[in-house]
């Protein structure tokens, strides 16, 4: 295969990204970016969400240039059309992190009723203040009855039998009337979804605003439900999240170890691989098999969730995740769910490298399917393990490339437990700190990678910016992961900011970009932001606050950038939706909504465009405070 | 707009379709039909399955002749494409069902909390049979308790924490071990719609395999769950359907009287309609504005539940609705949700017509809208009826055509009970006289319109066939009103019907094709089939049964035709659903899953070689009955 020097460059800012594109293509491997080619010209209709087949008596499809059909055999039109398709991607983005949400909920109550050994409670603060903020008693409860209390409450979230989510408590009081009043205030996390399905039936809601405020009601299930709720409960499971130091980029991978990689979203699997690779009888089969020990090391927010409890580091973010098996050095790469190219297990192929789905709900072409269950949980890690380290005598030395170089330092692991306990055990230094403009603001930039745009540029150049104009950036998912290859979470990358920023992080001894965790977790991100509106006595919408995702690919992103925007953060995409078949939609989102919830979506792929347009907004919000 | 004779003779059977597709044509209407042409040629990738826009790396397709592209941005391939966009279907099929469902059950809460002025208990019977069912106690409650108590118990089906919905207890026992092996036992309603989208995320569930069996456990929930429970519950409310003599086609809207036409398919708003019309007062002042009353009519599935309880005739099926407009008589339009053409409000205002939408989750283009809830049902009710009587005097007299002739009579009413009744009290007659042969089996026709297929032609001429060969056939939705149409529903009919048939028919004084409601009813037919599985010892799959739908166009019959299957029902499609994109997914739905389920799909456009495949399948299952 052909790979040619300027594609490589075109593709990717990182150097461990350039090296295996070119290795990949040597071994004849296809990779994201060459399917991407083979894609284009991508289809204009499905691009501008003017295609709809959600009947029959379609496919049906509205022409852009007003010379063909402008309705569907329906009579839908371009708004209609748009707007179930938006409606469509919001429901499965929203239905995939509270089904990991539900996941976790289960190993909660079964830790409770004790059916899950290797798992147990290991915050009980957290449980505790989730039982209270629940409305679970705690009078004389074991911890393990209080577990499946809470995990019956949870479960009662999914339902629909409430009025609001439990959650819904903890946004400032003006956010949740602005919801009332919009009619979009989230009851149960798995009703909107249905109810989005629903009402994108062909016949039901035809009403094109109707159908969006509805797919914010949908993501603020997800932001203040399904989402919450995952993070919730693994912080209660595997602990919270404090400030640690590890690596990232390909080279953690390492030659002289049985190297596992953990890949997906939900760290149920993987926190049981962690504690099988510390077992001193696997460590010495290691070291049997002539390996110098058992090397964990993450991909995607499998890797973040263990990276931000435990240190794990991080192999890379979602673009790299083909070439990572095409360093050769990787013995076992473990999945569970979301994100997982299914391209992945024929690319294993060409290694020695063993390919294992570890979920009821996904299985993967040419992978092994082992399946976890709270039950057997521990037990299976440790036979996968020791097949991870029986495999590491089986490389393949002609296809092994070992990334010349030391990785990139990183920090991680900061919870807004954490932040808060950095900031000495409140949120008044940070509030301080922008009310003095050493701090302009703060920004989420978050999201993943897509092979529209080169392979982390995005990210790298909006937070670059952002941070040299005193802007706080705390980060989550892939984003994450491309901040730290560039060397951005680290406390001395304070180099790199403002002034007034780099003072504040010299203070604390933090990088100024933060990393929360992986993508559902960026509820952190807006229960720290609730807590700065309510100490402020104010809303969200007013704070000097935006997000961004320059580089999102997925469902789970539209339904994190509408829960976003509908608790009144402004946020910026890169890479554009389906949305440019309706111009009313395009007004709708990123002017008219303003109006309605004090925040609005842009559009902008150039990441410094996009910085500038954060920069701007945040100006505005502080003058509008008199800051 | 110019309309060839050929092309009217090519779209529909009916008399009234074609006077009233002229008329439309001559008001310059557009029409299903035509937008339909208009649409031509639509994609093939769409239809073929191949296309995929679950990801903003895409939108992706896979060339079907092998030249192009064979695997999306992701890796996925036409399988797992093919898979992924069925899967979609289904979720939304079931949800569409589902919710419905839902909003009975809140009405049923509400009637018994006291908040539902004018709904009431109308069945008492089967609310306690319900409670036993549920495992409700009824002992000392209320009436209005055990509303509240049963309702409680049903919203706990939408949830996450169970394992199995109450009613697959309904189900044979050598069903539920096959869905129990499969892994395909329904859980909770939602939750399967929401594990449905969640798996088709990008890099959730790649194997089409997984993904299909899913599918089969959503529509499971539709079919055993949402459905069930808003055809039980509508009964609860409205009363069990009991035998009931009506008329059909666009000859039932009056010139004379008020004509208030009311689509959809939710009870809950047409059933306050129809006790508003029977008021005195608006009555009297009808009467006052020159009209000699008010006159109800239906279309789609409410016009089924009406019809079905209080024998109110129906105007006409799917394709039907935009041409019921062009009448002209149409003095006001009420819609809740599903099926109902967003075009329908731009049609209309070229009559006097007032469109009103009612339901919170679906509002129209050009439509009022006046929302009911159960609180103000009763009064917005009666403020309609009036507001319609209103509106008689404003009818266009040069638009007005008044269809010559007088509407087809036909028999409604089949609920399982009335069945039972009717056979004197047991199912015993039934199963004597298909062991005698005298009826050789029983078969579901069901579904929508789609103008892919020449209207009513499909449910036509395939029951014609059937019940020529001794076959019963019974019924629900537009292909209900399709064969009502025919004048299939009333007892002379059985002059069309075999020999053994006919005989039975007569005996028993009903039509050869029974009409057991509106598509959610589709639960009666394997409710009954259920019933007679249980009484033969044996399994759904094992009787001369099958199902049906030569014209359908929706989601909701994707749903529907997958619980059947699962259900162990032999189900035939005319309209080919877009999996041809697979060849590996088209063997496993129409041969493969014969050996895990006892039941398989087929495709077939031409309803009378439909019916000779139903023909052969019977006789095949009678041969393995020994009968």
């Amino acid at each position: 295969m052909l790979l040619k020097r300027e594609d490589v460059q075109a593709r990717t800012i990182t150097e461990d990204g350039r090296i295996f594109m070119e290795k990949a293509a040597r071994d004849g491997l296809e990779t994201v970016w060459d399917r991407y080619r083979a894609q284009q010209p991508q289809c204009g209709f499905c691009e501008l969400g003017l295609s709809c087949r959600n009947c029959s008596m379609g496919p049906c499809r509205i022409d852009p240039f007003g010379e063909g059909p402008q309705r569907g055999v329906c009579g839908a039109d371009a708004d209609i059309i748009v707007a179930r398709n938006l409606g469509r991607m919001i429901a499965a983005g929203s239905a995939s992190h509270s089904d990991h949400g539900r996941d976790l909920v289960e190993v909660l109550r079964k830790v409770g009723e004790g059916k899950a050994p290797g798992y147990g409670i290991r915050s009980e603060e957290k449980l505790r203040k989730l039982a209270s903020e629940l409305g679970v008693s705690e009078d004389g409860q074991s911890v393990e009855a209080l577990a499946v209390a809470v995990a019956e409450a949870l479960e009662e979230e999914f339902g629909t039998r409430k009025k609001a989510l439990a959650f819904v408590g903890r946004v400032p009081e003006k956010r949740r009337r602005i919801w009332e009043k919009l009619g979009i205030t989230p009851r149960g996390i798995d009703r909107e979804t249905s109810e989005m399905m629903h009402r994108t039936h062909m016949g039901v809601d035809n009403d094109w605003k109707s159908l969006l405020l509805h797919g914010l009601r949908n993501a603020l299930s997800d932001g203040w439900g399904g989402s919450l709720i995952a993070t919730e409960v693994s912080d209660i499971l595997f602990g919270i999240p404090q400030p640690v130091a590890s690596e990232v980029n390909l080279r953690v991978l390492k030659e002289d170890q049985v190297n596992i990689v953990l890949h997906g979203h939900n760290p149920i699997v993987s926190e049981m691989i962690f504690q099988a690779a510390q077992d001193p009888e696997l460590m010495g089969l290691a070291e049997e098999k002539g390996a110098r020990g058992i090397n964990l090391a993450g991909l995607c927010c499998t890797g973040n969730e263990l990276l931000m409890r435990r240190g794990i580091p991080m192999a890379g973010n979602h673009l790299m995740t083909e070439l990572a098996l095409s360093t050769g050095l990787i013995d076992m790469m473990l999945v569970d769910y979301q994100c997982i190219m299914p391209a992945l297990g024929e690319t294993a192929r060409c290694y020695h490298t063993r390919m294992v789905s570890t979920s009821d709900k996904a299985k993967y072409p040419f992978m092994e399917h082992r399946e976890f269950h709270p039950e057997n949980a521990r037990d299976l890690a440790r036979d996968l393990v020791r097949e991870a380290v029986e495999n590491f005598v089986r490389r393949i030395p002609a296809k092994v490339l070992s990334p010349p170089g030391a990785p990139v330092k990183m920090m991680a692991g900061f919870s807004v437990e954490a932040i808060v306990s950095a900031l000495g055990g409140s949120a008044g230094p940070l509030i301080d700190a922008i009310k003095s403009g050493a701090i302009q603001g703060a920004v989420g930039v978050v999201g993943c990678n897509n092979p529209k745009i080169r392979h982390d540029y995005g990210h790298v150049t909006l937070t670059t910016r952002l941070i040299e104009n005193d802007v706080l950036v705390v980060d989550t998912g892939c984003a994450a992961v491309a901040h730290a290859k560039a060397g951005l979470k680290v406390p001395e990358a304070a180099e790199k900011a403002g002034p007034g920023l780099r003072q504040v992080c010299r203070a604390l001894g933090i990088p100024p970009v933060l990393h929360m965790g992986s993508c559902v977790d960026n509820v952190r991100i807006f229960d720290l932001a609730a807590a700065l509106a309510h100490a402020l006595g104010t809303d969200i919408s007013d704070l000097p606050l935006a997000a961004a995702a320059p580089e999102w690919y997925s469902e789970k992103a539209v339904s994190i950038a509408c829960y976003a925007v509908a608790s009144g953060v402004y946020t910026v995409l890169g890479t554009p939706p389906p949305i440019f078949g309706s111009q009313n939609i395009v007004k709708l989102l990123t002017e008219d909504l303003e109006g309605l919830l004090g925040a609005s979506f842009a559009v902008e792929p150039d990441p410094a465009r996009a910085a500038d347009l954060i920069l701007e907004r945040i100006r505005a919000k502080r003058a509008a405070l008199g800051l």
